[in-house]
């Protein structure tokens, strides 16, 4: 039988850092790190595989925390790992420190930020996924907590990682029995977890978790591959080590007051404050490629022909793929919707079916992202939607995901309002930092995928369903923040800003209006956010009533219409939001917009009527 | 051996109906209709009692059709059943049809809306709880494809099924082999799915579904309730019944033309037009319960005392709870957070534990809101975020649901940015119609709460972590759409709107700058949406500078201040939003709003600095 008292004591030294430091900040989860101490420890100490100086290092193996919450024990990993001195983790959740409550990119050890639950597995899925399709030889390793494994993403996750063989990949499942609130739903019934991991095609392995010789015997398992991944589903206790926490309830989220900490370092005595971990470094040291250089996809368009945006917008992401090899697309079984599919045909290496699991696809996407690949993730802009809050967690792990949602708005038809994309500017406006475009055509479609893709950091594009024609010739050039004014003149009365199928519509209304001799400005304004305040304060700056108004197929709050506001606050003058104020239907895509006010009937109605507003005034 | 002449003579009229319906409109997914069209008829026609007079009698059987894309199946179900005739089918995803190309509220057999796949299982088992828990004795179907069993939710819903034992709710499964794009990701592999189904602790049924003997020996199966939920799950072909459909790549979403059709009908033939299904009626018919009157809790509270208003929350609505008999609580393993767990002492029968689940958590309130309960569903506002996509379709569902997200803001503190809810303005203000409200202090909670359980439809109330002190007396009033001006003078200078945990900073910061002699005007906007447009007008006019700051704990871009900008929209002046413009971080409170720029001291440098503008201007 094997000694383990060498790595036990590395055990109480970890299990006295996270109690340490959580007591020191006043706050956090000490009972979720003892539980899954002793895993962590051997894990570390035999098995971990890391280049302590590159933690970007591709050949690196990886380790998520899933179960964000237990992020000191972490910080105490690394820290053991010698990647900072262990006394800097007593500034744990103070303001300005890298150790925060939960884990965030600040702290350069963490894979992603975690912290919403139930992330962990896709994120390692998609590390594995890099690593395995480019033969890097490397291991992920993600632990969970019991609770989070309640989330639907877990099998997502799941499926996935058994459909693309990633035995790269090792769940260590942290079954400690208690939740926030009670016990969760299955407690210690290992079985329910067992037969649901072994039904979704994982290799398990069941242990006592807190039994070294099992652990070990786990590990050692998992570093053979044979097509399967992992999980390791282990038995612990919440607290374990500590006899006055141990599978108690009314522990979760408390820190130990003073007294309590010395009487828990007193059972863990004696602690050797000396041991470290001396981690094998991986043979090679690779670091991700840089973002790449603005390339063109060189297409050009007929000008009497007409494009959907979504269909240029394939078929240039897959041109851009024969140069740059970071380029990842990712779908949800709706590759011949959003054309990534042409994508898929011209490198299907690089191309991941995701089938109808947004949030895993998005998840994945910012484990691509940590590999440095540029991952473009893509579905109807509705279903976007589904993964609201992965794709919240990818922008605080700065990842560099772009987004492409098609299918936007009432104007893709009679399939109705599940389908339609109409809270999507809202759902990625509000997350600081993101781009937001929405070409009209091919040709601004052609030159705005390049500039994304070159740009580190979020971004999302809009793409219509319907073909539209040609609004610019060849030549033309775009920026991101950039507009277009495609009608002027010297007496313009008002200005509109439309995005998108809107273009099209304001454009119709302008040339209605001049029959009757009123003049409008109309701006193309396909950057969203940034919005190109400059032009937008010219405008209304040059036009006689100081008025703006926004068309856009999208919900009226959070749209188009507030970027376009707040660039304009501060400016004397008028917004005025035309905009989706109401459940659409099925019906045309005239007959929609017509009904929710955004054609170019209702914008010359607005026209008109807040003119003659003006002048009675 | 049994003879199923007359049933499959009735199979072939439903995809009749199915096809031409699909003809006419030009578009639809006539294949998805007929792998299901079998097991469908055998339903109708043998088993479900349905009082069709009364689609909302409690005491029915409810269809779920979870593939919401095979909704000509459903219209030709319920013509065939009766209730309204057959020809009208024809009107198929045109504009003001309630034939709608996905099921929509309007369209009143339907339990929900569906056409966001995977969501159709958390309704049916929303629907059977409340059968069960009232013990109504009816039988929930719930038909999903195969494709969006990829989904997350199915199997949140499939746990929360199995640990509630809804044995009165049947999933069948129409295993068809085909997606939109390509081959699922288990193809007919059924054994996939009876494993994961089994390992879910459902009944697991499995059956050819075009072979009647099988369905029929399924579905007389399950009318036996054995404590665990039943799972049918069929091999199917995509567009069975018809030679050049069955099996055929390619077919997804397509619609025959006219000359298709005609040589599919062929293969129909004979086709019986006149057969129609005579639903059993239920024994009794009682229709939900309209929307409570006005309660008061009548709780009072201490002037010297501090209250946080998510504890207030808890125990106004433990309160309501008494006499209102509707109301249903449901969480997400976060009670002792959110302070649900008052409603769970007091009522445990309507207390709905969810786990670590969201998404089915939302589902489930769309079914349990059918089935006239009132559901509040609480979680930390970050986290509602996970079911955002949810939380659409219940908007389209008209479902009648009250949101509470507690940990709004970075005012949490410590925990970091995963934990914060800055997004959820935005998820509910771009929903049309939802009423947003964030109380302050106890007093305004108290009112607020019963104001919008008495009223029909969707409605988010944010609460907060940290106590804070009354700004109100136990006299005051409120009302959804109002507010109220905390600090006023003859000569204020200009407004600034806070809400929530912001108006504290506000009247820190007017009482600081009336020192230097700075006259503000101060608005608690404990109603976001609607805004007290009325209010914040008349402010903007009565002020010198005619300018109004606006303060809240939110991303920048989709929250409140968005709101106030729409309101004043049309009245000539000034909108300044300070809000929270980056990732945060752990820290305290103070730390925190002061490094978001949403603290006393923010407002008081931005006023001071906006109005040595206007003098120098």
């Amino acid at each position: 039988m094997e000694n383990f008292s060498s790595v036990q004591d590395k055990a109480k030294l970890v299990r006295k850092w996270c109690l340490v430091s959580t007591t020191e900040a006043g706050s956090g989860h000490p009972t979720s790190c003892l539980s899954a101490a002793d895993m962590a420890t051997i894990l570390f100490d035999r098995y971990f595989t890391y280049d302590i100086e590159n933690p970007l290092n591709i050949y690196n193996d990886r380790f998520v925390l899933s179960k964000g919450h237990a992020a000191p024990l972490l910080y105490t990993l690394f820290g053991m790992a010698g990647a900072y001195p262990l006394e800097e983790v007593k500034t744990l959740r103070k303001f300005g420190s890298v150790f925060e409550g939960h884990p965030v990119p600040n702290y350069k050890y963490t894979e992603a930020a975690t912290g919403s639950l139930g992330q962990g597995l896709s994120i390692g899925a998609g590390l594995a996924l890099a690593s395995k399709r480019e033969g890097l030889g490397n291991k992920v390793y993600v632990f969970t907590g019991d609770g989070e494994l309640a989330e639907g993403q877990i099998w997502e996750a799941a499926n996935f990682a058994a459909h693309e063989k990633l035995d790269n990949l090792v769940a260590i499942l942290d079954i400690n029995r208690l939740g926030q609130s009670q016990e969760t739903m299955f407690g210690h019934n290992i079985n329910e977890y067992i037969n649901k991991f072994k039904a979704f095609d994982f290799e398990v392995i069941a242990i006592d978790g807190h039994n070294y010789e099992e652990i070990n015997m786990a590990f050692q398992t998992v570093q053979n591959s044979n097509g399967k991944p992992y999980a390791i589903i282990a038995k612990t206790f919440k607290g374990h080590g500590i006899s006055f926490l141990e599978n108690k309830d009314g522990w979760h989220g408390k820190a130990l007051k003073k007294e309590e900490l010395e009487k828990a370092l007193k059972e863990l005595e004696p602690i050797k404050d000396e041991l470290r971990f001396n981690l094998k470094r991986p043979k090679q040291t690779e670091l991700p490629h840089q973002p790449d250089k603005i390339r063109s996809s060189a297409m050009s368009f007929e000008e009497k022909k007409e494009y959907a945006t979504r269909e240029v917008f394939g078929e240039v992401l897959a041109k851009l793929g024969n140069e740059n090899k970071e380029i990842y697309a990712l779908d949800g079984d709706v590759m011949n919707s959003t054309f990534t599919e042409d994508f898929k045909k011209a490198h299907a290496e690089r191309f991941v079916e995701c089938y109808i699991a947004e949030q895993n696809m998005v998840s994945v996407a910012a484990g691509l992202s940590r590999m440095g690949k540029i991952p473009f993730v893509a579905t109807f802009a509705a279903f976007l939607t589904r993964a609201a809050d992965q794709v919240r967690m990818a922008r605080v792990s700065e990842a560099n995901i772009k987004f492409i949602g098609s299918h936007v708005g009432v104007s893709i038809g009679e399939d109705g309002p599940s389908q339609m994309g109409l809270e999507d500017i809202a759902l990625f406006g509000t997350l600081p930092g993101t781009i937001i475009l929405q070409p009209c055509d091919a040709v601004s479609t052609e030159k705005l995928v390049p500039l994304i893709t070159a740009q580190k950091g979020f971004a999302y594009m809009r793409t219509l369903r319907p073909k539209t024609p040609l609004v610019y010739s060849n030549e033309d050039s775009f920026s991101i923040g950039g507009s277009k004014i495609l009608r002027q003149s010297d007496d313009d009365l008002l200005t509109i800003a439309a995005t998108g199928i809107t273009v099209f519509e304001a454009l119709k209304a302008a040339d209605e209006l001049q029959k009757e001799h009123i003049n409008v400005r109309v701006v193309d304004c396909y950057s969203i956010q940034p919005v190109d305040a400059n032009t937008l304060k010219k405008c209304l700056n040059e036009t006689h009533h100081k008025m703006l108004i926004t068309v856009e197929d999208h919900f009226v709050h959070g749209g188009f219409g507030d970027f376009a506001a707040a660039a304009l606050s501060g400016v004397s003058g008028q917004v005025i939001k035309l905009a989706v104020k109401k459940i659409s239907s099925s019906g045309t895509k005239e007959e929609l917009m017509k009904d929710a006010g955004i054609d170019a009937s209702a914008i010359t109605a607005k026209v008109k009527s807040v003119l003659k507003k003006e002048v009675v005034m």
